[in-house]
């Protein structure tokens, strides 16, 4: 490795005093910095965890105690200090290092995390674990401020709080998740934030803060407007409400601070909440400055070229906002990441940011389109993953008319398993009346969402991470035929039909000819041209970029076997597995999804020998 | 109707003084626990809610107004002052009236409700539409405090308490949702449930007190004693932190406070939570006495003979759990519904009810399984669509053991559309690395419960509501060849295997010679097995309670259009749409999933003619 910082492990952590942990944190920045910055990866959230991740693991054992990390691309420090500095040159990409807390990598990682608020629930099951098998060691969730607008971790809270389990909850809070948060919760810790010198411990509060630099005075100042102030601030916190000690808010860039009271909630001896309040971006001047545009890093790579189709399907929809007034945009704190950004400025009276709250976004939408409105819900499939009842109960039942805009459908690349959007093929077309639209062309995704807006019923529009390829084509026909071919079949749709052409082309080279089939509409499926298609060539091959199960090629093959039509069928997806990290196009090389793998499976199935 | 029992429409109220509103509220229990207890149906809830909903109805206007209704089986009394007296004859029999809230049935009903936790969102979206198409109506929401242990009320919640939408939460507190509520909101409602005297009006306090017979001490109580109290107990409050003005607790069997704080609420200029405290059962002594047994009520019709799979589950996981400490059962408030009252009470230890909670259901136990314990949720199927996303992203990614006991999976029957299990077929069998067993007799349901516990990875066992029928064989087998057959293979799992065998009968009286292969194991399906006799036989039909989306049904057909085999197919199942209530028998009739629609569907699909 180039980079010349040397980070230790965790029982240097141990041996070190403030002077030496702080120097570590300086090391640890300059590292996250230089690397990041070249590979690409998550740097505002690393950066403003560095004091709080280092006090965590000098005082709990990572490799024995249990960390659980929330949304976990804030885990590149916990990496750093188990052991991992040479994983950073291969960040998140194919066969490297994950970006996320993985188990399969370390032992120290105790869990997954990509979906928001899970955290203190896993947490919990893990201190109740602890306590059933008489296991001697600590559980540790740190979960940001924004998963808190998450009602899983509310649903965890309420458990936890009644339980008397020994789990400690940290709480990050720098008062954002990826831009800022939204809702009461958001407000409340606001109103606690700017009241820094509240320190409340319910134990040892006099004797910690006396050896604490400057604590006299905290304590002092504390003390003789506590009993005016503290129910009106502290005693109305929520997590007290809940049964959990609350400690708090204390400077998470402060290590003597965040040693004392680490320790004092490890001793604890029932479920306790840490406040800890850290600034992202911090010790860094441009993320600190913009922590929102440095909050992943792109890193030295080749880069897209071209509009994202986040960013066109933004601009179409503040078009169509603009001509009816029916139209509103929802997301769940994904304002820039789904392209709404243009929207909120422009008509911020329709546009709903609900918090980390993916149910409560499709159950607000149905009652909007209930009483008349046409909400669109801007979504990661795989965040979307957690409305599948509402569509069904909220929206389906009443087969209303509420518009899913599907991002990062398909695979996402770095970010891994948690992030690939490899079920929505399958758990939209379940949902019984949906329509699921699926471009292959920036034109495509305007034309379509125009049909979708206007349509009637539970309607999906969904596109992948990044922009369009070579197919530029617009239009919303269901499905359109852009090659004729006798030999075989090919059908598939979205992206990956620019993959598919080019695998007719290398078949084509080798004199099979490969007609090809583009399904605008993945739900329902035009299965009368597919099927009148398929039998005329005898062959059909179907690639997608889903899960088999529930996916297109299933219902395809099935729709054949139930009418009868002689024709062999294959079947390319992602199987029945997660994929793991890695850029799209390495992942679509391994996975056999890339032109030549279509080819060559098209090849081996059906013409060798 | 036999039943003399008058019941007004909704303009007639207004009209009428207090008494005359007593006497109508004791006119409306006289005709609920008769009617109820002749059709079964839900009690309990109804006979708390009367007073309540008849001060609704009075004072918003259902037609106009939005009353959504959370879980609507506390729809009844609605219903009866909407116009509906005469449904109750029919009360959730096939085409007959719903047991819950039903746009089509009358434009008084808002929304549909079955799923907790939905109405803050669906209430908040509808009053975002009203204010943003400038309509002039209330939008009032009826939630449960069980609903509030869902996280997606909290979401709600949150998204509503800082939208300043003029938004009306009823809370019906009843300190208890089917069986009592879990965990720290149940236990601050409890206690300011203890303090009735507390009343809060943050504007017209005095005045209304004061013209509240009693209110004058009350308010004199109340003022002297406020300033000592009131951030100790109504501060505290969650509803505040949020955003929401705090109205309550008020007793929910009184009708003239009921009646001025529904004004005030009504009148309030943003959202208003109102706390109102009833009594399961009310004016019903044996339901007042064991509110829980009278919940839900099975009418004067013919009953389920034998064991139900849900007790036969709990009785067996028991065992299991005496002989191995690592076994857990986790229910989402569903402890009697489930089978587990049992294991409750004997294993207290290993017994967690974590509320209205899937989604933290399902990543709790994902922890606990990371840290060596074999947790078994139990839980509907339709509920289960909650944690979705949390079985794949927590569970599924690392391959934990979490086995999933799915109750109610398949038709539900008088519960209708949102209670019946379509989807799980569909939905679990999408999680990578999930085994799903479909027992067909209790006897197997014991053995592959045994199967699935000793298993590694996600396991689902799931069955019916009631008990088995004329199947009663034992074994874990994936697939089982109960008949030979030469004509055609009929593949069925579950209970309707019952059917299959009776069609087999009825085919075989005919002429027509039909093998019958059962399923043990649904996912993944042995297809070897399943493909050879398909193949032998040159005709497949595939029956099954679920959506054909996803289903087993697809998955055998795709595969033998993979393959190559030829072989006819014929897919019988719910199709894409939902199914509405009706009696389980009645509804297999309808959908011809008899073994005489099952046979007539074979017979007029091969070999008509």
């Amino acid at each position: 490795m180039e980079n010349e910082i040397k980070i230790p492990g965790p029982e240097a952590l141990k041996e070190m005093d403030t002077a030496q942990l702080e120097e570590l944190c300086a090391r640890i920045r300059d590292f996250l910095v230089e690397s990041v910055m070249k590979t690409g990866g998550h740097l505002s959230s690393n950066l403003g965890a560095v004091e709080l991740t280092v006090a965590l693991e000098r005082t709990f054992d990572p490799f024995k105690d249990r960390i659980v990390f929330d949304v976990g691309h804030q885990s590149y420090v916990h990496k750093l200090l188990t052991g991992r500095q040479a994983g950073f040159e291969t960040l998140r990409s194919l066969g490297g290092m994950s970006g996320f807390p993985k188990p399969s990598e370390s032992d120290a990682d105790a869990f997954i995390a990509g979906h928001a608020s899970n955290s203190i629930s896993v947490a919990l099951g893990m201190a109740r674990a602890r306590t059933l098998t008489g296991g001697d060691y600590s559980v540790v969730c740190i979960t940001g401020d924004g998963a808190l607008t998450g009602g899983l971790a509310f649903e965890a809270l309420n458990d936890a709080g009644q339980s008397g389990e020994r789990l400690i909850v940290v709480l990050n809070d720098n008062g954002m998740s990826i831009k800022k948060n939204v809702g009461a919760v958001a407000r409340m810790l606001a109103r606690q934030r700017v009241k820094p010198a509240y320190y409340k411990f319910k134990k040892g509060y006099r004797r910690v803060m006396y050896t604490v630099p400057g604590g006299r005075a905290v304590y002092r100042f504390n003390h003789s407007v506590k009993e005016a102030l503290k129910h009106a601030i502290l005693h109305n916190s929520m997590f007290e409400e809940m049964g959990f000690q609350y400690i708090g808010p204390v400077d998470g860039h402060d290590l003597k601070q965040l040693a004392y009271l680490l320790d004092a909630a490890k001793n604890a001896p029932g479920p306790v909440l840490v406040h800890v309040v850290t600034k992202k971006g911090k010790g860094y001047a441009p993320a600190e400055a913009e922590p929102d545009r440095y909050h992943g890093v792109s890193g030295a790579g080749p880069k897209c070229s071209g509009e994202s189709f986040s960013s066109v399907f933004g601009r179409r929809l503040t078009e169509l906002a603009r001509e009816d007034g029916r139209i509103c945009a929802i997301t769940a704190a994904m304002e820039q990441g789904t392209g709404l950004d243009g929207f909120a400025e422009e008509l911020p009276d329709r546009f709903f940011d609900v918090g980390i709250a993916e149910g409560h976004a499709v159950s607000m939408a149905a009652g909007m389109a209930k009483q008349g409105l046409v909400p669109v819900f801007a979504v990661y499939s795989s965040f979307l993953q957690r409305a599948y009842d509402m569509m069904i109960h909220d929206v389906a039942i009443l087969g209303l008319h509420v518009v899913f805009a599907v991002d990062r459908a398909g695979l996402v690349g770095e970010d891994g398993e948690t992030h690939h959007g490899a079920f929505d093929v399958g758990f939209l077309s379940q949902v019984p009346g949906m329509t699921v639209w699926s471009p292959s062309s920036a034109a495509e995704l305007r034309d379509m969402l125009d049909v979708a807006v206007a349509a009637s019923g539970p309607v999906a529009v969904r596109w992948p991470r990044g922009g369009e390829g070579a197919y530029k084509d617009g239009g919303a026909d269901p499905v359109r035929t852009l090659r004729e071919g006798t030999d075989v079949l090919l059908v598939s749709y979205g992206r990956l039909i620019n993959e598919v052409n080019a695998a007719a082309e290398l078949l084509a080279a080798e004199g099979i000819s490969a007609g090809v089939m583009k399904l605008g509409r993945i739900c329902p499926i035009d299965l009368d041209a597919v099927c009148a298609a398929a039998e005329s060539a005898g062959r059909v091959c179907v690639a997608e970029e889903s899960v088999e199960n529930g996916g297109v090629g299933e219902k395809i093959a099935a729709e054949i076997a139930k009418r009868g039509i002689k024709a062999r069928v294959l079947l390319k997806n992602l199987g029945s597995s997660f994929t793991s990290h890695g850029s799209v196009s390495d992942l679509f090389g391994m996975l056999g999804l890339d032109a030549k793998g279509i080819a060559a499976s098209v090849r081996e199935e059906f013409f060798r020998g």
